[in-house]
């Protein structure tokens, strides 16, 4: 039942929905893509303005310095830094933890863009932009959660805190270690974590339970010391391509099957009990289909189809650097290509194992071409997947909380994609997480034409202020 | 033997070399790369500067309008006009007629350049810039040498007609029907054509009889409507990067042998002369492999090795388009991919029939994997070898004149590239043909750090001045 505080806080979140959209075009507009380091002080100046706004609240802010990343060419550049706030240090309230990240993937207008990707659009209620959906709004919708109850001046039921990243979407480098090292300082009163870096499913409102883990690969072949002429010396050197073409044929069938030894016999075998969840679960296939553009998909069943999006791993093939790939013609031989492609990760795989898997039989499919070119592959992430029990009071206060601001039971679901540090905070803190997420199942993350609509942004805050009054209410720990 | 005023035209050249570098190093500067239609104007201007210098030396110059080229999206362009200039018009000479071309392969410093490729760099008598030995020295050269003639106002023994186009690189679109509609009017008193758009085997001088066609693929295999999360989609698609890769890797085995049926029955049988002119070319495998930095080549006896640069196809994968090709990570499932790849084409192949076998041949290996994504394979160049017969009287004159300024005998090569016009010009006018190279073995082109000698620009401008005196003392047809 909603309380007439909380009333009056939606009603504060409705009438200020403009300013929401104009904070967000403000973040949208920095470019903080976090896997290019030319990038890297848009990324800066990201977590400074992150800062700026908790500070500006009157929370207690930190700005953690995590140390440098490493470049392929042994040069080092800071890593962005971690913002920590606090607000309210009432150790007879509940504290929970809020994650996120303002970092986002590569975007650039000539991929297929309708809008400027750093120009947040706003067509028929949908805000077009890099980063709106992931994680930019979300984390908004959380910071603003905290604004509608000091703009009322109603006392937190909770003590809230914020860790915000600024390098999920490269693997969160240097945050394992700084999470491990705040454990028994700015962690040690958190009794939750809350994450909001996913989407529902369908139009139903969803809490998620699991994620995918993420091993991400690069194969690069190395031939002649420059690229040469294909005219004038194509038929006399082993080219490079054809190598790495062969090797990334060999890693997965074209129905599916992945080839590499060892991948398909760890994964955790589909219970029954998994099996009818995934029954009951709100999806439709044509939709999803129509959604993708596409007429088929790998499996025409609903619950094959959700199983090898969230518990099943697969290999994509992201692409090749070092390749011609700009329109037109150009008649060389690369000398050096690197393909990048990565393997989802799921329960009960461990990506150490899947470096050496995939090392070995990569080398192992490499040698039989008898080659004289070099082959060097490298896994340059390796996430784990995630997985929470969702009887946990945690996820009943999540259906709470869904009911009353959208008054309908959320689907269970599990997420396709990999939110890196969900099991980092489990197994350094030994605290519950839960996933609450408000981005649209439309929303194109990592695609071209990213959005956010209204209608999430503002229903999801709402979704923040009530989640936080149903969390008052568990039983301290 | 030397007439005395050929010896005052070396001195000449060689007191201008420095005049000739700047020259060089402004047609450098201008990025005429005719791939990318965003530098379309570079390649008007490059032809404006051209027909400017050939104006200004009194020769009768036009700027030939050649229509406009149609773009994948159906937008057209205009072509880069060809310049035509003529030289002495004496109907008791022979007349001959150079053709080069002045536009470039793509090329950013990136790419691993060790200077800004557009800015002519001199270190230790090598010019290195994009074009520099193909083809805008060469050009230069044969611009020269008609200077040569007019500052010490010396006759020249030959008419001199120039045809210079800006579409090389790209398949010198337009310039078939040009010369086709110029057959009896500019080309109608030509006796010879002189194509210097290629280089030496070795340190040696060499004459050039024959080159390889070229026939370039577009294969595109179209999915989902646009770019997916691998995360969140990732095991539910059928990816068009899976499926590229794997009818990509059906093309060429691991030892270069070509997989596409039809394609090698078509080569021409290798001939006991053949293999005996082979034999006696100076080439030395060794600095062959340590030029291009590799371990270990193709084919490690001399006659196989240079067969296969020759006179056997062989195919290339170029790159793909629409894939992730930047550094670091991306975790995207590209939508749309398009592989580029070429075959060289040696006689007897025919680049009507070369389509269609590619093509009948993806679509077969393709329809075998049931995908429900879509493939178009095109071919966007398709340009016949050329072989010429070195007995002739042209290869006898070209022979004396390297022996003039060289004092060797120059060895009788073929071209593993493609100088698509040779055929067009022998094929359309019926009048013979010879490549005279003065480009160096080593030049790279179309690779990083291309570049042209100071030896070879100068001695190379020799040699064009000797060649016309020799030329002059053929019988007139």
């Amino acid at each position: 039942m909603h309380s007439f505080l909380e009333l009056d806080q939606y009603e504060y979140v409705d009438s200020h929905q403009e300013e929401y959209v104009q904070t967000l075009r403000d973040w949208v507009a920095v470019e903080s893509d976090s896997s290019d380091v030319l990038k890297r002080p848009d990324c800066h100046r990201m977590m400074d303005m992150t800062a700026e706004k908790l500070r500006a609240m009157g929370g207690k802010v930190e700005l953690v310095d995590i140390g440098v990343q490493e470049l392929p060419n042994g040069q080092t550049v800071d890593l962005p830094k971690v913002v920590t706030a606090q607000f309210g240090s009432d150790p007879s309230k509940q504290t929970v933890c809020v994650y996120g990240h303002v970092d986002v993937q590569p975007a650039k207008l000539e991929d297929g863009w309708a809008t400027d990707p750093y120009n947040l659009t706003d067509i028929d209620g949908n805000l077009y932009g890099r980063g709106a959906s992931d994680n930019k709004a979300p984390v908004l919708a959380w910071i603003h959660t905290v604004e509608a109850y000091q703009a009322l001046k109603i006392d937190l039921p909770v003590n809230v805190k914020f860790i915000i990243e600024g390098m999920e979407e490269t693997g969160s480098n240097g945050l394992d270690a700084m999470i491990m090292a705040q454990r028994d300082s700015f962690l040690s009163d958190v009794d939750y974590i809350l994450i909001s870096d996913c989407g529902w499913l369908s139009r139903r409102p969803a809490l998620t339970y699991g994620t995918r883990g993420n091993c991400y690969f690069f194969a690069e072949v190395e031939g002649p010391k420059q690229d040469l002429h294909s005219g004038v010396y194509g038929g006399t050197v082993i080219e490079p391509m054809t190598d790495l073409i062969g090797i990334l044929d060999t890693l997965i069938s074209p129905s599916g099957k992945i080839l590499i030894p060892g991948i398909r016999e760890a994964v955790a075998p589909l219970s029954d009990e998994e099996w009818k969840m995934y029954q009951d679960i709100e999806f439709d296939i044509e939709s999803y289909k129509s959604k993708i553009g596409v007429s088929q998909l790998m499996y025409n069943n609903k619950v094959d189809l959700l199983a090898h999006r969230w518990r099943y791993p697969t290999v994509t093939v992201h692409g090749i650097e070092g390749a011609f790939s700009a329109p037109g013609t150009k008649t060389v031989i690369p000398a050096k290509v690197i393909a990048k492609f990565s393997i989802r990760q799921v329960p009960n795989m461990d990506p150490a194992v899947v470096k050496k898997q995939v090392t070995d039989y990569l080398n192992s499919v490499f040698a039989k071409r008898k080659s004289p070119n070099k082959l060097k592959v490298t896994m340059v992430i390796g996430a784990k997947p995630w997985l929470a029990d969702t009887k946990h009071p945690l996820y009943e206060a999540g259906k709470a909380a869904v009911k009353r601001v959208f008054n309908v039971e959320p689907d269970l679901i599990r997420e396709g994609g990999t939110i890196p540090i969900a099991k980092t905070f489990e197994d350094v803190t030994g605290k519950s997480i839960i996933m609450l997420p408000i981005g649209g199942f439309d929303d194109g993350l990592h695609s071209q034409n990213e959005k956010m609509s209204r209608y999430n942004y503002i229903e999801g805050t709402k979704l923040f202020i009530a989640y936080l009054h149903e969390v008052a209410h568990l039983k301290k720990n």
